[in-house]
């Protein structure tokens, strides 16, 4: 594994991006995106995603000269059109939107329609906890997870995103409706390893634990059972009928086509009551008491959703970014 | 098990709530939502509830005289005092708020402090729904949950309810970020059954479907197992902050003393956007698309959330509430 600086990562996606005809400043905006998720750890939606997008911006899916624009607006509540363009700096967009949004409201939400895969969810909530707000966004997906009760993937994974700003450490939950993504399953399968917990059916319609059984009957398990199934369902239901925008039965069902997808993003701004001092000691005193909670044994820590992404961009920061040899060629020769 | 009509429950409810010093407007509606909730078939948060919330409002946890009064606004976002009344008048209250709000603002946010339980979460997302607007509110509660690598409850299940309408049935989500909660562990157990899935660790740190086990460990399982965790730790977070309320931390885990309770109530009215119908014809098709999957063998249906709730609903009407007779004649006597 070689260790690449972030300076060089950002540089190296910079420079490819303009090949592909991006603008300078949205150029180095895309390339820093990646840079951040790779540096913090999230290798399946940094770099290990970008050959991917290369690919659908030659093939047609991306449109890397588009930004969203407005559509309508009541109040608070703004629908805008991705137009396709590049997934991160949509998203990206119109989170700073929902965040400028909350400062004259309290509350903005933005919803966004005909947009492309946003990569890692994440990031937004990160966004938004920086500009000290709490951020809330969500996308839907082309069909990845079967409907409670059902054998075959008719639901997205739909990825859920909640950030709280906080002094020490902000608090950032990214999580998808399947309780393991298909990344994560091919990663216990190259280890040959067995998953944690149950993920999925096999094709006889057994719960198991094999990553690779799961692959095959495409059967992962929404979180819960039931209730991720539901929750999958209500989120795809709220991004299409908010931006009047695409649901999860209207998008290609082919990783390198999947596109005109619908997200939603809302901001709270707490700031204007003047509590900022009540509400940092409040998000404090809910981590403390949380922590301190009698551990499992063999649990190290009690994890705060975030933690341990600060933990690897410190080392990721200080060390260089792992990378594959083989992806780091492939990159540099684009 | 009696069967008695809804009409007979609501008068003998708000009987005893005029006893116990309730207006005789409020009365009613705290009766005809305790009565809905059970017509629904939600026993354990309606009728089955009622006696614990007559002993909250003995003990002086509920304040039967007071309704939430305004504390500050910014913008959509308003803070409200819960002032320990009623929890579901409040909650109904507050819904109530959100959705006109939502109606000037295309969004609407009430943050509530310092409320009581609201018994069943549903009923804040089927008022959203009939008002023809999209709804989303959640709760704290005690800490009745372990977080992800903790076997001492320091979470609250944190119940979230997410609701949509549509013609043809509203979809309701309704759930608790424990897998099961305490009273549906009580059922199996009482009918010497298995957990359709694992619950929960028995005293052994072993995940388990004997329902048993897991009252006596006190390790419910959260949906999604870490995912779950930090689900129910950032809804506690926002709650508290937004109202600046109690976190979970904050509330008594004693039963019949959790009051002080933090509770977030959003609307999304998107029919000033004139695509009213388009929102219908999304919602139905994305419905549609979802039921028409394979269906697993041995699986009946693929249901939306809310879907059995209209059935229990409509057989209820129709043949009357089924009551356990002790229970009927305890309340009767009160």
């Amino acid at each position: 594994m070689l260790r690449i600086s972030c300076e060089e990562l950002s540089d190296t996606l910079t420079r490819v991006l303009l090949k592909l005809g991006f603008e300078q400043a949205r150029a180095e905006t895309c390339a820093r995106l990646f840079t951040e998720t790779t540096c913090d750890g999230i290798y399946s939606h940094g770099i290990d995603w970008f050959p991917r997008f290369v690919k659908m911006v030659c093939n047609g899916s991306i449109d890397v000269g588009a930004s969203p624009v407005f559509a309508t607006k009541f109040g608070a509540l703004e629908r805008w059109d991705g137009r396709r363009g590049p997934g991160n700096l949509n998203a990206y967009e119109c989170m700073a939107r929902a965040i400028a949004l909350s400062r004259e409201n309290g509350v903005g939400c933005i919803a966004l329609a005909n947009t492309n895969h946003w990569m890692r969810g994440g990031t937004y909530g990160w966004q938004a906890a920086d500009a000290g707000v709490i951020g809330i966004c969500w996308t839907n997906t082309m069909a990845n997870l079967p409907p409670w009760g059902s054998t075959e993937p008719r639901l997205g994974n739909n990825p859920l995103v909640i950030a709280i700003p906080r002094s020490n450490g902000h608090v950032v939950l990214d999580m998808a409706m399947s309780q393991f993504s298909y990344g994560a399953l091919a990663s216990y399968r190259m280890r040959s390893e067995l998953l944690p917990v149950e993920g999925g059916f096999d094709t006889q319609g057994q719960l198991t634990r094999d990553p690779a059984a799961i692959e095959e009957s495409q059967r992962p398990l929404p979180i819960g059972y039931w209730k991720g199934s539901g929750l999958s369902l209500t989120l795809d239901m709220m991004a299409a009928m908010l931006s009047a925008g695409h649901a999860t039965h209207q998008i290609p069902t082919d990783k390198l086509r999947e596109t005109g997808l619908s997200q939603v993003f809302l901001a709270f701004d707490v700031s204007a009551f003047g509590s900022a001092e009540t509400s940092a000691k409040s998000a404090e005193q809910i981590i403390e008491f949380v922590q301190a909670a009698t551990r499992t044994s063999g649990s190290e820590n009690i994890r705060y959703p975030g933690e341990r992404t600060l933990q690897t961009r410190a080392e990721n920061r200080s060390l260089g970014i792992p990378v594959e040899p083989a992806l780091w060629d492939e990159i540099q020769k684009m």
